[in-house]
């Protein structure tokens, strides 16, 4: 049996010093593969850079930074491999660098757009500075190292990261897929209907739901919610990691 | 004899989930703290939420994450106990996060100001946009604890972040001062010379001046520079640390 696991979470480059990132330690993650250390099992583990490993002797990793490079490993993975499930618990970053600029280069840039273009209401001039500002190449800051830190702002454009988890069933229609939804501070009814959402969007099979809010370093508030509702819930790390390792195996 | 030490890196808050970063390690500081460990030496130890932290039975540890807190607890110990030396290794972000916003708020709270202005030249218009680049509470997207993802893009206004550096002669004029300098991929001139643009700004008695090109696992060149210029050489994280022991214990 083949399972993929993803876990930590990504991080984006802003330049050779900085980062944008996230507060995933891949703590779950790892319980699940731990828990999976079973004969016959074997683990793919895509894993981000500051994720806690897990102890597996049937683990194979492959480590990742920006969400292209989680794009690409995981396309390689599910076009080559056939996996029994796939438990995407990465938190990926839903953005990505599309240009660090500062406060003169975005005004120049807009002033450019706005003086060749003829507008009588605010509404039309809203229309023209927002297509100035997918003007990527104009507004990045002319290549840096490390962004000089001279100007009094640090503007940073991001843009739309590819969604992983909507392409794992095109990849691989076949597959079981799990996906992770975090929320922070909202009702059960919400955070159900948004995992539902992602259900529909994504073809996943389950989805677990969790909140920030429910979450420290002894317990793990988590609702494991398919298309029908609310299918169990969870209180531990442990508990989630024992709670998908029986769905995988009665499977 | 009392020794403060900043080590690893800050890490800006933009939303409960995401956060701007940077690569420091922490490992130096370590280093550092590691060689101190003598008799009568009491280290203060203010470092980064991932930095790796030193094994010495003198230490005291100050945890923080922003520049904001970084600011904060520094002026609290120097201007409450008198150190013979502080060593300012730790990554500082340059900019804090002042708003976080999207093209359409972005676009709107711009075109607002303009319509408002009368303007004849580019170079009129630009200011009037960059002006509106500052009302930061018209472009702060209302108040979310994880920003939504619905919008194209996310745009994260970065104001600069106090230079703490700048401050530690003010609260305390008669310690010693170890500044550092991280730049990547520059000329050793260069490199001197920010160091040493450095050393009359904040009135550093030395700067570590280090190249990220030049620091790998086993290996962190670097430039001790005085205002006469090069003081040492050093080639890994031991070296320094006991170049800058040294220096405590001779003066």
């Amino acid at each position: 049996m083949n399972i993929l696991i993803t876990s930590g979470g990504t991080s984006e480059k802003i330049d050779d010093v900085r980062h944008l990132t996230n507060h995933a330690t891949g703590r779950l993650g790892k319980e699940i593969a731990q828990a999976l250390e079973e004969d016959g099992i074997t683990i793919h583990y895509v894993h981000g850079p500051k994720a806690v490993l897990p102890k597996a002797s049937n683990c194979q990793f492959y480590p990742i930074a920006s969400v292209s490079e989680l794009y690409t490993i995981m396309e390689k993975l599910l076009t080559t491999i056939s996996f029994d499930y796939v438990i995407h618990s990465m938190a990926v970053s839903d953005y990505e660098l599309d240009a660090a600029t500062d406060e003169v280069l975005l005004a120049q840039t807009i002033a450019q757009y706005v003086m060749k273009q003829s507008f009588t209401t605010e509404a039309e001039l809203t229309e023209i500075i927002k297509n100035s500002l997918f003007d990527s190449e104009a507004l990045q800051q002319k290549a840096q190292k490390k962004i000089s830190s001279k100007n009094e702002k640090l503007i940073l454009m991001m843009k739309k990261a590819p969604k992983v988890i909507g392409h794992i069933k095109q990849w691989q229609p076949e597959t079981h897929l799990i996906g992770f939804k975090l929320l922070v501070d909202v009702s059960e009814e919400h955070l159900v209907s948004i995992a539902q959402e992602s259900i529909t969007k994504n073809q996943a099979d389950l989805i677990l739901a969790n909140d920030l809010t429910q979450i420290s370093d002894n317990q793990h508030h988590a609702l494991l919610v398919s298309k029908n509702g609310i299918e169990q819930r969870f209180s531990t790390k442990q508990d989630i990691a024992q709670g998908i390792k029986k769905i995988i195996l009665s499977n």
